[in-house]
């Protein structure tokens, strides 16, 4: 590692901790604890929405407005509104029908801890939390409901069956089949890269992008959300179960699809490295105000977790 | 029955049938059949969503929008929504984890039919789904964002952990123990009247009504939302199974909280008719156009299935 990536990664170190402290506190906000008969689901809610995520999503989410000249205060609604989404599915997927998970993040899964009807409907319970968020204007009403309407339509796709739902529907119908290049591609731009396109995309409008700069950074998006799974494919591979927080070698051992699967080890940190290289040159035209973007494209690489 | 009961019921299934055929033929084009490698998702999707529902909360939503001079046209995307928000809970309540139940309106339910990951990722298809669709404006685009955001908001909180979530979280709760009358009123007004009042509700904002004229149907809602709960109870207490599509007498067997379980059968009854002559008395001020929201309240009473 030179003394730039240095540099670089203790910066993004830095951006991460203030930005992730700016989305914890406003998550904790949004959803407070319940004194209604029905605490118990928010309870449940709050558990998995609490349980050390790294905020990748609505990190992304600023930093696209930023990009493009928006501030992190006029985003954060939807900013945590797409990490109660992404929690939801995860929440979800880790159910005995699904992935069938004890362990996330290295603490036990919602179900396991507070059953499976409560796990299905705290996940139910942030997804339609995650859409009331979103109608919300920012506390200085900068945000025109035209714009809201736009962002809430964009996220409804990546998160729905034309996203995230078809890409965990594909990624079980293809458990323990024999898979191709085509089939996994689906799988990841959909179950976890549309959203990730959706967290930039949606940053970038908000924050008053221009046509060919939401063309931009929508393109970026593309590649690091693919790229980002790639690398999760490969850390199941090759990461230790203290880092993952999960158990490694678990999609092979489920005949999940995944790079390494298709393509081999090499070939994929290929493929990985060409993206996050496409992602970094498809900035070029912006300002140090997207470094936050690009040092997150590099750490994608660079990550253990 | 006297004449003019027996005019009103004829005059109801006209209107129910012409506005179930609108609703009927707008989420087919809403919700088309796919050809992506995810398209077995939309298959499931559909099946619950045309398995002979009677539409009654996208009516309800239309017949609100009319009450207060609107028109059905331009509530469409959102009564369909409506509904399949609605089709999203029946699938994820039918789930072994929840009710267990084989049949739903004389059909296999959801689960029966495509397995159980299937049939909860069709549940979250639909729920995203809905609130994609309620972004679209009317084809005419005569509903302004800020009205939409508004009534994106209103629909996010009935369905969420503070409506439907929340009621079905108590049910589950509640099931097999001792429960009172503010229990079994916490569960109707939030499992299923939360989403029939923003079905009304949503329909007069989106048709333009004054605030003393939202205020009045939105109490209208709640007294016709929790009297078409306690009718529910009831027939499930005294219907048939043919004309239920389920099993009669699965409440008590199941050891769920009811009205007849806590009041009484007769009690219920008087109950019921207090709530639907509230509701009638409500409308006094409205014009003849507020008619289809009159017969549907008497419509519950005189139900079968």
């Amino acid at each position: 590692m030179n003394y730039y990536e240095l540099v670089d990664i203790m910066d993004l170190k830095l951006y991460f901790k203030e930005k992730k402290a700016l989305v914890d506190e406003a998550l904790g906000g949004f959803l407070p604890e319940s004194d209604e008969l029905s605490a118990g689901v928010v309870k449940a809610m709050r558990y998995s929405l609490f349980a050390g995520g790294k905020r990748l999503r609505p990190i992304l989410c600023i930093a696209g407005a930023e990009a493009v000249g928006g501030d992190a205060q006029s985003v954060l609604p939807v900013a945590c509104a797409i990490e109660m989404i992404h929690t939801y599915s995860l929440i979800h997927d880790d159910l005995p029908v699904i992935d069938n998970d004890d362990l996330r993040r290295g603490k036990p899964t919602n179900h396991k801890v507070f059953g499976e009807a409560m796990a299905l409907l705290a996940g139910d319970g942030l997804l339609t939390k995650a859409f009331h968020l979103m109608t919300h204007p920012d506390p200085e009403n900068r945000v025109k409901p035209g714009v809201s309407l736009k962002v809430i339509g964009l996220i409804a796709t990546a998160a729905g069956y034309e996203g995230m739902v078809g890409g965990q529907v594909v990624d079980i119908q293809s458990e323990g089949k024999e898979g191709d290049s085509s089939i996994v591609e689906f799988i990841h731009t959909h179950k976890t890269g549309a959203l990730i396109v959706a967290s930039v995309s949606s940053g970038a409008i908000l924050g008053g992008a221009e046509k060919d700069q939401l063309k931009a950074l929508t393109s970026y998006g593309k590649d690091i959300g693919l790229a980002f799974q790639v690398a999760d494919d490969i850390l199941n591979v090759e990461g230790s179960r203290q880092e993952m927080g999960k158990s490694v070698g678990s999609d092979a051992r489920q005949g999940k699809i995944t790079y390494p699967a298709v393509f081999g080890l090499e070939r994929s940190k290929e493929i990985q490295k060409a993206l996050v290289d496409r992602a970094l040159e498809t900035l070029k035209s912006f300002e140090e105000r997207a470094d936050p973007l690009r040092q997150i494209a590099r750490y994608i690489i660079k990550r253990k977790t």
